[in-house]
C-alpha cells in the first residue's frame, strides 16, 4: 500500500520592490502553491513569475485570497459585509485565473489567506460568502480550509469540493484544534520532529497532540512555509523524510 | 440598406463610497460598456452591480483597463515597464472576466483608459505591451481604439480583431485626429449638432472637419459621457436622432 | 445668559476625482470642520481645498483620522496593533497640520472617524493607541468623542483636552446612549424636529429620550451630516433655529 | 585645515510586513537619513522605527518625497499636475514632521526620490511645483538635490537653501552629469575604488571623469546605498576611508 499526500506554501507574497520567501526554493519542495492574487500582497508582474515557475515545476495554483489590506498583509480581522467579501473573492480569483491562463495554466483551488482564513474557519457569515465567491465564479474550484474546522463541512454542504491541511510546524490539542499561538509550544521548531510527526500523519493518519495523547487527524495537505532561511529548511526535510518514508509528493489535484 | 452603430461608454467608476456618473440611466443608452477594472476605479462589489445591470439590459461587456493610478483616476501619463503593463493588463482583464462570469456575461472586448489610452493610440511600445497582454489571456478579445490611431493597425497586424471608435462630443482635425483640448472648438456642447453629427457619421461615413472640410472616418463605435447630467443628455439624444434616422444601435460584438 | 454651542462636519471627504458631499455650503453653516486624512478619503488636494475654504470662513480645523480603508470607507471595524494604531493616527495628524500650515491654519482637533470613532468609544485598548498618538505628536490637541462615551473620561484621565458632541439626527435611549442604527426611529428624518431638540439641547442641556423621558446631555458640539442635499438642509435648519433662539455658534477651540 | 562631509541614504523603505535594506547598520554609517514618507514606501508604524534609531544615533532627518506609487516603488515617471504634486509634498513633509515630532526629532531637509528626483533635476514645472510644496510648509526646510543640476540654483533663487549631492557608485561625464545607468561603466562596484573617490571629493573638490580627466565637484553630501549586503559594505568601507583622511562625517544641517 503507497501513500501519498500534497505539500502546500504561500508563494507570490512579493510586492513590486519588495520580496518575500524564497519562491523558487518552495517550488522544488511543495506539489501546491497558494498564490498571491493582489489583496494583502502580489503585484501582477511578480504573480505573473511565480506562475511562470510554478508551471514549469508541475506545481498546481491556488488563489491565496486575501481581505483589502496590504500594509497589514492580510493579518488583520476586517468586519467586512457578506456582498464586499463575496466579490472581493471573486475579483481576486479572477485576476489570478486571467494571470494562470496567460502561462498556460489554470486556477485548481482557494485558500484564503491569514485573517480572513482564521475567521472563515468558524465565522458562518463569512465563510458562506467565501464559499458564494468560489461558486459564482467557479463551482469546481476546491476550498482548502484548516483539518477539522467547520468551514470544510459548511462548504461540502455548499457543493463545493474540499481539501484539508495539517501544519508541520504546529502543536495540536487532544480534540484536533491548534494551539494558540499565545500559548506555549504552539510553534515547533525541530525540523527532525516536525518532518517525523508529518511522516506518522501521511502514513497513519494520527499526530501527537500537545497532552502527548495521539490523535487521529485527516489530512491532504501539509502546509509549509518559506518566509526565513529556517523555514524553508524544515520544508526541505519534510519532503525529503516523505520521501524516504514512501510517501509521494503528489498535487491533491491529481488524486481527488 | 441599413445602418448600425455601437455606442459605448466607461461605466463602473464608482469606488467604494463614492459614485461617478450615472449607470443605469447610462446602461439605458448604450450597446457597450467599458467596465473599471479597478486600478483607476471601480471595486469589486461596484463592477458586479454595473455588470449585473448590463446583463439584464444586454449591453456588451469590455474591459477598460488602466495604469495604476486610482487617486489621478488613470489620467496621468505613467512610464511603466512593458512587462509591467502586459501584466497589468492581463491582471485587470482577468479580474473583470472573473466577475462578468459570476453574473452569467463575459467579457467580450478591451477598452484602454484615460491616459493610456491616449499614449497607446501612438507609443509602439506600451501599444506593444498591451497588445501581447490581451493576446496572453484571450486573443478572441476585440480591441477598442480611436479610429484612425496607428494602434488599430498596430493590433490587426499582430493578430486582434479591433474596432475604431469616434467621439461625438470633439472635434476633428481634417486630416482626422482628434483637436487637441487646449484648442479653442476642441469639445463640442450642443446635443442638436453634435447627434446630427454622429448621424452623417453612422450613415454616410463621414464627419465635417474643424475647418469645415468633409472628413471619411469609419468607426464601428462611438463614445458617450455620462459623468453628469448634461453628459447623460446628450448621449439620450445622440441615440433617439440615430434611432429615428433608421440606424440600429447593437453591439459591434454581434455585427463582426 | 447666553448659549453658544459648535457645528461640526465631515469634510474634504473626496478623493481624486470622487467627490462626497458639499463642502462648500457646510462650510457656510459649520463652525468646525472634522477634515479628511486620507485614510478613509481626501486626497492632498482635495484636502487642501477644503481648508482653504475653511480658512476663508473662519472655520476650526480638526483631523478626522481613519483607519486605512479607503475602498470601506473606514466604516468596517479592523482589529489593527495598538502599535499600528498609534502610528497612523501620528502620521494622519502630521500630515493634516503640513497641509493647513501651508494655507495658514492649523488643526486644533482629532475626530476620529467611522469604524475607529465607534470602537474606541468603548474599546479601551484602541482608545488608548489613539490617546498615545495624539499625545505623542501634540498634547495640546483636543479630542473630540460621543458625549457620555467612556473615551471621553479616558482622554481626560490621560491629560488630554475633550470635546462632547451630540448628534443631531439620531434618537438617544434613556441612558444617554445613541440608539442602534439596527433599531427603529434610530434616525431622525424631520428637520424642523431636530432643530427643536437642538435647540433644547443647547439652552437646556436636556434632550427627549427615545421613551419620551428628558434626559440631561452635555454637549459641547453638535454633528451635522453634509452627504446628502437633505442632509445640508437639516444643517442649514439646525443653524438657522439656533440662532433664532439667541444661541451663537462658536468653533468650541474659542470657548474653551 | 578639517574636512567634513555629510553621508546620506534612503533609510525607512519597508511597507508592512515587507523589509528593505538594513536600516540599522546604515544608521551607525550616515549622518543622514532620508526617511520614506508613505508614498513609494514606509508605513507610519516602519517609518516610526526608522526615526527613534536615527535619533538615538544622531542622525539628521530628510523627507524622502516621491510620486504616489507604491508598486513601482516611485520608480516611473508620472506626469503629474504642479497643483497634484505641490500638495502630494506637503502631505508626505507634514506626515513625516508629525512621526518626526512624535520621537523628539524634527524634518531638516527634503530629498525627492527615484523618477521623482531625476525628474525635477531637469524639468523646471514640477521642480517649481516641488519648490513650492516645501515653501508652503516650511521655508526653513533645505532640498537636497543632484551636484551640478539645475534644480538647485531653481531652488536657490526661489529662497530656499539647497546641498547638493555626488554618488558613490556612479561615474561623471567630463561636464559633471552622472553617466546614464545604459552606458558602460555607469555604476562601479569596487569599494576601494569608490572610498578613494569619494576621499579625493571630500578633500581637494574634485572627482575622475569617465574619460579619466578630473573634474570639479561641489557636494556638501555623499549618496550611499543599503539595499543589499554588497552596499552596507561598501558604504562602511567610505566611512572608514574618510574617517581614515580626517574627514569628519556630520550631518549638513550642523554646518550650513
Amino acid at each position: 500500500m503507497t501513500h501519498q499526500i500534497d505539500l502546500n506554501s504561500d508563494l507570490g507574497e512579493g510586492y513590486g520592490a519588495w520580496t518575500m520567501g524564497d519562491d523558487a526554493a518552495m517550488l522544488a519542495i511543495v506539489s501546491s502553491a497558494n498564490v498571491a492574487c493582489g489583496f494583502h500582497a502580489g503585484d501582477p508582474l511578480t504573480i505573473l513569475a511565480t506562475l511562470r515557475d510554478a508551471v514549469s515545476r508541475g506545481v498546481a495554483v491556488g488563489a491565496h485570497v486575501s481581505y483589502p489590506d496590504r500594509v497589514g498583509f492580510g493579518r488583520r480581522p476586517m468586519d467586512v459585509t457578506s456582498a464586499e467579501l463575496t466579490a472581493d473573492v471573486i475579483y481576486q480569483i479572477g485576476a489570478l485565473q486571467g494571470l494562470a491562463a496567460s502561462v498556460g495554466t489554470r486556477v485548481s483551488y482557494v485558500k484564503p489567506h491569514g485573517a480572513l482564513y482564521n475567521t472563515i474557519a468558524n465565522d458562518a457569515r463569512q465563510a458562506d460568502a467565501v464559499i458564494a465567491g468560489i461558486k459564482a465564479i467557479d463551482p469546481s474550484l476546491v476550498l482548502m480550509g484548516l483539518a477539522g474546522a467547520p468551514i470544510l463541512e459548511r462548504a461540502k454542504a455548499a457543493g463545493l469540493k474540499t481539501v484539508a491541511e495539517a501544519f508541520g510546524d504546529r502543536a495540536y490539542t487532544p480534540e484536533g484544534q491548534l494551539v494558540s499561538r499565545r500559548d506555549p509550544g504552539a510553534v515547533l521548531h525541530d525540523p527532525e520532529l516536525v518532518a517525523a510527526r508529518m511522516v506518522r500523519l501521511a502514513t497513519e493518519g494520527v499526530i501527537e497532540a500537545i497532552d502527548g495523547s495521539t490523535l487521529r487527524l485527516h489530512a491532504d495537505s501539509i502546509c509549509v512555509h518559506g518566509d526565513s532561511a529556517g523555514a524553508v529548511d524544515m520544508a526541505r526535510r519534510i519532503r525529503e523524510e516523505l520521501l524516504a518514508a514512501g510517501v509521494s509528493i503528489t498535487p491533491f489535484t491529481e488524486t481527488k
